[in-house]
């Protein structure tokens, strides 16, 4: 936890906050926290800043928090994943958004295994948690937005042009050197790959192949990798 | 497993090899190899070809193997990372392999717990079976060497020089833009980060910081990244 991020559900009505559970857990253990010492901190969807530590215990912390400036800009990527397995997913979610995607949407391939989709590391509350955690590792308060789309072809026919931004870019080992895009769609295949109908489609909708190389990486090296190099600057 | 990796101990006299185990296992589950079908192959620390599958149960499989071309090339890259907790070391070695860095070593610093050099996961089998993973992953046949530096100042002074190669590169959120290098050495620190007198030491030794933006990264995601960048051509 780089970050100690407060909801506003945690403030109480004399403007201080008060936190029980995992995060307080963490100040106690790891970042060792004793009245009046001062930590990063951020309000969940809006500006970073400071907190002091009013009191704590094992239980409970009662914080002051300061805020100070924006957090860190998002980069203008929008990432689609081929639906990995469940255990992946939660690598995907906390890759993308430590490295500050904005928009991620997971889809049905071929090659996407059925029983990926009944997962409960699907639900709402399991998504967000994962994305809270990812949010308090790099420093930020602003959850990216993630969707699913459980079938192909609705999703490129009729949804990719409403959410797709910037260079339309397919990941793919043959395809040339990523580089730096000021915006862009980003899209993963599933293990086994796209199929080449379903590149086919990529393809017909604007989408050039991207690649880091000849070696096949793992999904969530492979977007930590792409997503490096499109956001050089 | 995108490429079936054969040891020398798999061959027998007629030049046939016959693999059992975890491999023949993801030939009949992954794969689903029958007899007749070809897969990508490879002989561990030689040429990358094709292996012809000749018979096949699910506990033995018998191939002839047709050596075609060279493994993909190595980036000149020597990867120094303050040894990580167990599980994240897996990452880190399956991450930094997969994507073609040439040389490991795992430091101690400051802020590694010391608990850390006493697990399991060190051991040379645990480590080899971790590179073979990842070699099988990318497609290479060429085991990247690994090795632990259990005090950082004799590390420092008496080892540094001999194993960096190219620009002296250390990882902070707070350095320039990495980009890409022809030969590089990168330094990553531990969850905590480096102290100021080890980063003086990197200082004093060549190394200038380098980033992939203020956001804090996972140590496996944060290797992805930054590899992917000095690799980018």
């Amino acid at each position: 936890m780089n970050l100690l991020l407060l909801e506003s559900s945690d403030f109480n009505s004399d403007g201080t906050a008060v936190i029980t559970g995992r995060r307080c857990r963490q100040l106690v253990d790891v970042i060792r926290a004793t009245a009046g010492k001062r930590c990063k901190a951020g309000i969940l969807g809006g500006k970073c800043g400071t907190a002091e530590i009013l009191n704590i215990t094992p239980n409970e912390c009662r914080v002051n928090f300061t805020p100070e400036k924006e957090p860190p800009a998002k980069h203008d990527i929008v990432l689609i994943a081929a639906l990995p397995r469940p255990q992946s997913l939660c690598k995907v979610l906390h890759c993308a958004t430590t490295m500050g995607v904005r928009k991620l949407c997971f889809i049905q391939t071929f090659k996407v295994e059925k029983s990926y989709w009944a997962s409960p590391r699907l639900a709402d509350n399991e998504i967000r948690d994962e994305l809270i955690l990812a949010l308090e590792q790099c420093g930020d308060t602003i959850l990216p937005e993630v969707s699913f789309f459980r079938t192909f072809k609705p999703f490129i026919e009729d949804e990719l042009e409403n959410l797709a931004t910037g260079t339309r870019l397919l990941g793919d080992p043959a395809g040339t050197p990523a580089e730096f895009q000021e915006a862009a769609t980003l899209a993963i295949g599933p293990e086994g790959g796209f199929t080449d109908y379903e590149k086919s489609m990529f393809y017909q909708h604007g989408f050039t192949p991207v690649s880091l190389g000849e070696r096949i990486l793992r999904t969530e090296f492979a977007v930590a990798g792409l997503l490096a190099r499109l956001s050089l600057k």
